[in-house]
């Protein structure tokens, strides 16, 4: 059964998540400002037969509604500039957001457009109505596989939790691609198109790939790395905050825990000593469905301080379901965009005497 | 295209691999001595109809053959001792092997047997005809789902690298689980059947799973964890060895790399100076087929040993395609069973003056 995230937890009423970010927390932003052109979509897919679809075109197909977490591949960027200076906004731990998508599915769009899995890889690329000041449109693709597989559940989703999609979220229509880094959700989609390559765009091609922390600038290949799809598992704290100070007695410790490609939330392990000792928070929520665990999980844990304590180095770090963990420390996954920062989250506070 | 390990890479001739243990290189064992009823391979398949199968029927369908990496889930399981004792063989970096696996698809077998893929969760679970001393045959299962995906490549192999199974690889037949842990690798299969629930084995129930550091014998909940699949990313140097004394000049280092799932190794990152500043390993071999990397990638970096440099603390991880990245150390992975042992690699070299 699939986890429904109640109001309760809605990121945006999620206080300890307002404190990062000046803008709304159930936000995804690119890194390039928008022009915004709220035109009806238009979807022509090429490779198989083209199609012009109106929203209403869009509604005819069978409806689908799915809770899906979007991370930026520069969450936690902030902790990669600690280390060497990086390209990219700022971002603490609130480049994350959670939210119910409906639309039609984009394997339906396609199979109507005679589109069907070929042994060759193909790609499909989506375009924005949105263009950058030099008049480029923001452009991004996923692999058919991905696309054609009803189970990935990749959507043309035109409703954010229950309502038409707000107008900073894609109006009229968005991609919504679960498991994968934000910057494929491409919004106001303007264009599919199926092709042998991928996305020429600059955000498919010259960003948001992963690099070794020896290349810099001068050297960066960007042909040389894959474009990021699933990202690695993720978690953070959000409760109590960096620089705090908690009673002594007991502390309560919350956060959020996510993987990419469906994979489960497991384990979630919390330290009050900087990594040498463990213990297992408590996830929130129901179990999520095998292969399709999309959204995140919130997590918490109630833990004595230890008597005598005047600080605590609090630290959390997830597994998921094909046990891959969150690496120790940030220097050795640093990289030059800032990106897939997912090393264990550390909160240092005080202890009130 | 696939990646084809040449008579070259043969794990089982590989200098460096071949010291690691007493046993032969390419061989995995599971941890409880086995006797061999070498019977003709006998399938029964409740849920849909019941089939019989000699290992001729087994021919009749059509052969696939695939390169895939088998790695137990003890592999590098002493560095965890060294952390603190487990339970387990004390595999250093041998417990893994690759090999040409030939043999029907499961999802053929299946789908003749009248089983197709349903909406509820269920299990294919497998049977040995091995027994351990108190007659109990060895079993293990996996999703129905991935059986039933052609994409996943799961066979019934009768043939290892182009001969009918040896004897200690299963024959007459073993399944082949490509991106799986060894331990669902069934060898001497008697019988396969469709269940709701997952076998009911010890090495499915009460073994093969992952703990948090702080769980011990006297506290694990064995229902807590979800069996062991899909496996992380892991990564060794098999070349030079520790302790051993290297030319001053140039090094090089050689290793292996692979990741679950059939996720691909992206990169390999090499650190002389104990994870300071890393290199970018050269990959061996082709490129893997997207979402079906089954077998590792062999690597090599040659690099400058710095001047006056007495010893090198070597160290290498692995990328893999959903940037998921081995943790640092291996205490905070630590657990009961020594399984899942991923840290980075650590070697420790001598510099002849
Ligand atoms: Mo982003
Ligand atoms: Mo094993």
């Amino acid at each position: 059964t699939m986890r429904h995230l109640s109001l309760a937890d809605d990121p945006v009423r999620h206080p300890a998540m307002k404190v990062n970010s000046q803008r709304p927390f159930n936000k995804l932003h690119h890194t390039q400002p928008y022009l915004l052109h709220p035109e009806p979509s238009a979807l022509g897919a090429p490779g198989g037969q083209s199609l012009s679809l109106s929203l209403d075109d869009l509604h005819n197909f069978p409806k689908y509604e799915i809770t899906v977490t979007l991370q930026c591949a520069g969450n936690r960027r902030s902790e990669m500039t600690q280390v060497k200076e990086v390209k990219g906004l700022e971002w603490r731990t609130g480049a994350i957001s959670t939210a119910r998508w409906a639309g039609a599915r984009l394997c339906d769009v396609l199979a109507q457009a005679g589109h069907q899995l070929c042994e060759t890889e193909a790609h499909v690329c989506f375009e924005g109505l949105d263009a950058d000041p030099t008049g480029t449109a923001y452009g991004a693709s996923i692999p058919l596989a991905r696309a054609m597989d009803p189970e990935a559940e990749v959507l043309l989703a035109y409703e954010m939790n229950g309502q038409p999609l707000p107008r900073d979220h894609g109006f009229p229509v968005r991609v919504v691609v679960p498991g994968v880094v934000g910057a494929r959700h491409v919004k106001w989609l303007g264009r599919v198109s199926v092709q042998p390559e991928e996305s020429y765009s600059h955000w498919q091609r010259r960003d948001y790939k992963g690099f070794s922390p020896s290349v810099d600038w001068d050297t960066v290949d960007f042909d040389s790395a894959p474009s990021i799809q699933e990202l690695p598992v993720q978690s953070a704290i959000t409760e109590p905050r960096d620089g705090e100070t908690v009673e002594s007695g007991e502390v309560t410790i919350k956060g959020y825990a996510w993987s990419g490609g469906g994979r489960a939330v497991i384990r979630v392990d919390v330290s009050l000593d900087g990594g040498l000792t463990w213990q297992v928070a408590k996830l929130d929520g129901e179990e999520q469905r095998p292969r399709k665990a999309w959204a995140w999980r919130l997590w918490q844990l109630k833990a004595p301080v230890p008597a005598g304590q005047k600080e605590l180095n609090i630290v959390c770090k997830a597994v998921d379901d094909g046990y891959n963990v969150q690496p120790d420390t940030v220097a050795p996954i640093w990289n030059l965009r800032g990106v897939l920062s997912n090393a264990w989250h550390r909160v240092h506070v005080y202890v009130s005497p």
